[in-house]
């Protein structure tokens, strides 16, 4: 037995070490070529739970050809035809013989003429357990790229591109930031105690007009060149994660831009959804918006048809993710910008539009691979019962396992907001607040779901609030001390608001100040900032690297208790750590009575304020002089 | 082995022939005596799953006495003295050797002087099985019993109770209806095609005020005189069951009213929270109503103690169920008023306000009991989060089993009023009636839900629609053809308001005309109607006796279309049955596309509209020509 193992095992070494030197000798006999007009993905690697990748391979007349490659561990397992006599589709089985490097995948035409295509496996150069997704110990900034910072006005405009102007008076047009323009600033970001940043998305959009907000995207491999190069995005992620700041791509699985690369010759006769409409230039069918049919049992077949098959709008093609190559092509897509950009999550747009089934299939391909990664989902409802849905694990009664670790809390956003526009009164007020989070006893994991006060489609927060500085301390103090994830939209932290046209997607995206050399104001220096701009920055940085230590943030237990006299008390404790956070909102002074807090066991403990630092010993009462937030911080064994 | 075996079967028999023989004998000693004050429950069954029943025996300074009882089958397990000398609490087994039949409980003081209480266990003479509770099979007709018809003038004022005047100017005293009045008016609910009567509690209130409504019980097993005997409530539900009418109980498990005779004299010094301040003259506490802390994760403990232990109301002593004689009191109860009116179904009050764990082992001891039984429990709440948390089976995260079959809801209520008052737009009118349904998804059982318009506690539909009668029709169609059991308060049939006084409780239980002999008009017989009401009774005549007989309605499935141009249509399906339901909003005629509800399978088939009784072919369109609802009903192999 001993000696047939090993001699087994002699003959492993062999056949590996003759593997290895065959591998590079294949390689040494590479010359790159690329005769092919598009392959896609560009790369791929080894090392991967999924051992399968699938080639979308375009060029004139290419189904007319034959695909051979010669590396070892590599085999076509397939080749599809696209209905396009320009596509193929190879699958590749990627076994573990395989070893990374450039090959050449031959393609010999019915005349024996022949094009080559080098293509290439990389190592991967981190484990798949090191991808570490954002959590509830991170504070997110979402940032829309073009209104940020324009740090390379080389690159404001690209005459290949079909909207060339720039112009910083219309809101709808380009204003020139960029990658650069984020990533110049990562100090100011970092300072400011975030520790994840959620760039609207960077690839490129390649329409005539209102292309800067990122969401139509023409060509789902490429960095748009208006926000600057693939390796300028690599690069942020690089400098981010050297900070610990996570980058979460804004992916979009759903549709394209009209003008998407392949929208003039598409692959396959279902590639979209109403393709022949949109191909005979027909009125295509626009979603009816009915999100509810994906989890109403009594939903009409024509209704959830037309909601997840009509286009979001006219100028965004719908993707038909019935269609298994056009599936791959999504999900090997994410795993593409993950690996590339090391990247720290993924938002996902418009959620509940794409078919239901393929988006789970699409999380759990990346969440098998990436067993720590973070995915949030967006569906913009203020219905809980729809949150908790799309959340992993969630007991759904139809079996839906969405695999997505995170959802949009938008009930809570309408939920802070109510709560500090309304008067107090029994049904109105704090209580809303107070009842929203009191839902989380149906959510899998409430302090996985990221929450927010406003975001890039709705009303700066501090609109919403009626430009009141106090009520916006209050909302951002809640937010961000909760059990969830805390996004804030950048500018929140010097009171940017859209108060002249509520509604205004253009003007809620405004410039931040300091981001363009002419600027009059600099939001990173703190000039010419207002004194209450500067108030709140502090204010924000104070919280948020205080968010950033605390433990009993990130993962303690929340008690809180129903608010009374228009003031909210709620603790947050993890071991010897508790937070009390107080909301209040009476103008005059305001004794609290502290012995209702009596379980929470802080009765002549020190406790320290954090933004005065002054500390006190807490006993009977205390006196809220003004209207505002109260953040007490406490280590019971000190 | 045989010969064994027939052995021991013989001497079953002859024990058992002896047994009863002998328990023949006990009986006949038995000379019926009742020297006792109170002893409850005042009888019980043999043939219970649950062999034990727990006897409170009130007399004075009984804690000194020796309780004896000789009857073969029953013992005694245990006996516990109450903190007051005036209770004992005997805990007995009743075996399956036991039979009905009287026998006597001998009391023997410290002095040997003896009292004797005659107690009796009858026989069960209706199958547990065959107590079949309320169902999507029924509709239910809620009435205020004071103000539905008096009967019985001589029981109007009863000189012994607290409240004596009957005054039917005031909306808040007595106006005399009675038990009688619900017994002789059967044929006229019966022909509206209701299925189940849930008068609001029977049961003596006698408080010195706003006695009428009988939410302040003061004896669990006394029938308010003013509205009758108990054998007049026998006769109720004997003559129900007779037309196939279901009587449901309405009871009340939270708390008592203030003037309960046990009040005088506790058993426990905790058998209502709060005792040490009431038996002291000191405000007790009031609950807080934050009932969401019963599910709430993040609740304070001293926000949960206060919302489950405080009091309803100041006349309202809240009884602890923590307390476990109260608690055994409360569920024999109730299973006596089950077995003595052979009921229908409970309604439970105020179900989130007892300690929850009590409330859960309250039903399942019924149901354990009654596996066929309905019990519905009311939770104010909007959110269909807390309906779906107290429906049995839920699976609630906090491992929280109701054992309850039914809640109401109220979300759907307000769904329905906003729906029909709101103009139609992106996210008001219909759709919120439509989203509110989609939330069916989240329900357990949303057919074992039970929906309503209004209720005691309410504005009168016709009131919150604006006295607007097309949009009352069509709500009035919408619940009774919901995968729901529909509930409607009485009255609504001749269009009852209280339009003067929103929110005037008395107002909203107005005398329904024609039960008391000196009415002007007469909702029973027609005279003196409108023809508004005279159309609105027709028509809920007709909808419900359809109702009644549609397997389809019953538990067919459901498919709904998303609301269009004011138009909301509904098909409920079950075998061959299709019944279509079509709301329609616009005041002009309106051409309804049919070949959107092609999934259905109507087309070509005769379709049979059921308030015209005219049929027609489905084909491609159908013209709407006024507002209004529309029921179309179809035998798919006619």
């Amino acid at each position: 037995m001993k000696k047939g193992f090993l001699s087994v095992f002699v003959f492993a070494l062999f056949v590996s070490c003759s593997s290895k030197k065959e591998q590079k000798q294949e390689e040494a006999l590479i010359t790159v070529t690329n005769d092919i007009e598009r392959i896609e993905p560009p790369n791929w690697w080894v090392g991967f739970k999924n051992n399968n990748l699938q080639l979308l391979v375009k060029d004139p007349n290419i189904v007319e050809a034959t695909a051979t490659i010669s590396k070892t561990g590599i085999s076509i397992k397939k080749v599809t035809k696209g209905d396009s006599p320009n596509y193929l589709f190879i699958d590749l089985e990627i076994n573990e013989t395989a070893t990374a490097g450039k090959f050449n995948i031959t393609f010999t035409a019915k005349d024996n003429s022949k094009k080559v295509q080098t293509y290439e496996l990389k190592d991967r150069d981190k484990k798949a357990e090191d991808y570490v997704g954002f959590s509830s110990a991170d504070a997110v900034y979402l940032i829309t790229p073009d209104r940020f910072a324009n740090a390379d006005s080389s690159n404001d405009i690209d005459s290949t591109l079909n909207e060339k102007a720039i112009d910083r008076t219309n809101d709808y047009a380009r204003h020139g930031g960029d990658i650069k323009g984020i990533t110049k600033n990562l100090d100011y970001i970092d300072k400011l105690g975030f520790t994840a940043i959620w760039p609207s998305p960077l690839l490129t959009n390649n329409m005539p007009q209102a292309s800067y907000h990122g969401y139509a995207i023409t060509d789902f491999y490429g960095v748009d060149p208006r926000f600057g190069t693939l390796d300028e995005y690599k690069e942020l992620a690089v400098k981010a994660n050297k900070k610990g700041i996570k980058i979460i791509m804004d992916q979009v699985a759903n549709h394209c831009g009209l003008e998407h690369w392949w929208m003039k010759d598409l692959p396959f006769k279902d590639w979209v959804n109403y393709q022949d409409e949109f191909i005979n230039n027909k009125p295509v069918k626009i979603s009816n918006h009915k999100r509810t049919s994906n989890q109403d049992i009594y939903a009409s077949k024509a209704d959830n048809k037309i909601m997840t098959h009509g286009w979001f709008g006219n100028h965004m093609p719908d993707l038909n993710q019935r269609n298994s190559f056009l599936a791959a092509y999504i999900i090997q897509n994410s795993i593409w910008w993950i690996e590339t950009l090391k990247l720290g999550g993924i938002r996902q747009d418009t959620y509940p539009y794409p078919d239901k089934d393929f988006m789970a299939n699409w999380a759990g391909s990346i969440m098998e691979e990436y067993p720590n990664f973070s995915i949030v989902g967006e569906e913009w409802s203020y219905n809980p019962l729809l949150i908790a849905y799309w959340q992993k694990n969630n007991p759904n009664k139809d079996g839906y396992e969405s695999n997505l670790t995170s959802t949009m809390d938008f009930a809570m956003q309408k939920n802070i907001v109510d709560a500090l526009n309304e008067d107090e009164t029994w049904g109105t007020g704090f209580v809303k607040a107070y009842e929203g989070l009191a839902n989380d006893f149906a959510y899998q994991s409430p302090k996985d779901i990221m929450a927010f006060l406003d975001n890039h489609d709705m009303d700066r927060v501090f609109t919403q609030l009626n430009e009141n500085v106090e009520n916006t301390k209050i909302a951002v103090t809640y937010l961000a001390l909760l059990p969830r994830i805390p996004q804030f939209y950048y500018g929140t932290e010097i009171l940017m608001q859209n108060t002249a046209k509520p509604g205004d997607h253009g003007l809620i995206r405004t410039d931040f100040p300091g981001g363009w050399e002419s600027d009059s104001s600099n939001a990173f220096t703190g000039e010419g900032l207002t004194s209450n701009q500067k108030e709140m920055q502090n204010f924000m940085r104070t919280l948020l690297n205080f968010r950033k230590q605390s433990k009993a943030i990130h993962n303690g237990k929340t008690i809180h208790f129903a608010p009374q006299n228009g003031v909210y008390v709620l603790f947050r404790i993890l071991n010897d750590e508790i937070v009390t956070i107080i909301l209040n909102k009476n103008e005059s002074p305001y004794q609290l009575d502290l012995s209702s807090f009596s379980e929470i066991g802080l009765s002549n403990k020190k406790v320290t304020n954090i933004s005065t630092k002054q500390s006190f010993i807490w006993k009977d009462s205390l006196l809220l002089p003004t209207k505002g937030a109260t953040i007490l911080t406490t280590k019971i064994n000190q």
